[in-house]
């Protein structure tokens, strides 16, 4: 998960393109998160801890960390998709490695393949708590470049 | 996905136990999630649509689809564990089939197999929309039994 | 995992095409797997065991489990594809229920979506030692319909 | 996955360990698989080009790409585990990311968190062709560390 991305956009407004249709997933302010950055094939988003978000034992939500990550690894592949284009996730795998303890999150998607209509992205989850981060989570998706799909387009 | 759950509970009280436990999840009060039923290894759970829910294309967010069927299997697997343990989910694979488009959504978790500390679970979420219901999400997941581990209690 | 297989095939010679690719597999003869029925969006490969596929434990190696069912998900999938097509795995994830132990193993792979270009699939591997049967791991795996790849064809 | 490892073995006698259970598996010589190196939580594995390993496009078939990753993956988690113990894979999720393609394969695997007894791992596999390097395929996967099973012992 370490190398700089070095991806080339396809689409020059690749940041505006990522961060208005960011705006537009009310689930994400629901839940409380909110985007940090935008850079060809790596995203990251912040989110904050809140009672709200947590299971029975207090932890963040494990579907909720995947929510998180799912969306900066979507907006990581959108950021190198072409114009015209919308981004759908068509599966991924998360993996728990401790409980999602912290007073705030960073996830951040990175895109490992992009080919023509199928994109893999890596993600993960870090968990800041009084001064020390933890990577808490990771996740793996493939993703869809969707092209002409009506009430698809990013 | 169609078998009838032919597991034994091994705590009488699981149904009280389960419905507690999802009681002290406010994450699924956020998501407009409530507990509909739980057999032994089996749990239901229903997903109201509420616009703050969705992604930018106007379906329910995957991360929240996945965090409703996490449930439901984790809850399914708690339904059949000893008195004095805790459920925790290690990691699951979702795959995303059709968008998330419904006036409701049920989602369902079966366990597979429960071994003696490894659970595997199946679900899946159905859509459904001016009267017919159609599979949009399957879900396998990976549990741990915990036993003795501070704040992980159901 | 139980629902007959309702789907029509596109390819009407589906049953000659997937047998003839099947034989083209060098690596399930290796393994000592062959074709046992072709249905549309279902096909049984069995596997016979053999010392030379085991782990260190004397079970058959958790990596040859999945290429069989990966096989017998990929060839349910091409079953349905339209002529002048192939099939490629993207990605899968199997669970290893139980210990690989048996006289011989079927392995069932069974389409649950087919989309134009993506198929969802979902696929068991069963042992069968001494008369009777157990399922010793399941495998969800997405396959993508390729058109116009010099080289895939199938 | 660029990260030197920093874990510590508990088992000092960890690379001869490693080193004895792989040459017990012969399904890793049946595939032309050897064991290249071990280091506490990581291991190489180098795959021979063989057209008896093929699918049927003429590219190492992805279930014994998955092999080959999954026993690196479990090496790696095996030379961090206590002495007495045997590995398990419980489950793994393969993304084959290119055909698999070359002269000579390296997969390697990484623990990437070494639990008490549950261990996940991170993996690839390398396709070297005339000279140059590409991976063609990650893997994930979730290990037990096993104790006291007869028959499950490294």
């Amino acid at each position: 998960m370490s190398q700089p991305s070095s991806f080339e956009p396809r689409d020059p407004h690749y940041k505006a393109r990522v961060t208005e249709s960011f705006g537009r997933q009310p689930a994400m302010s629901t839940l409380g998160a909110s985007l940090v950055s935008v850079e060809p094939g790596m995203v990251e988003i912040e989110l904050a801890y809140s009672p709200e978000i947590t299971q029975q034992h207090g932890f963040v939500h494990a579907g909720i960390v995947s929510a998180v990550i799912d969306s900066a690894c979507g907006y990581a592949a959108l950021s190198l998709m072409p114009e015209n284009t919308g981004v759908l996730s068509i599966e991924f795998k998360v993996n728990l490695m401790a409980p999602a303890q912290g007073d705030r999150f960073r996830a951040i998607g990175r895109v490992r393949k992009a080919g023509r209509t199928i994109y893999f992205a890596e993600g993960e989850l870090i968990a800041c708590h009084k001064g020390s981060e933890k990577v808490v989570a990771t996740l793996v998706s493939t993703l869809m470049c969707v092209t002409n799909r009506p009430g698809v387009s990013d």
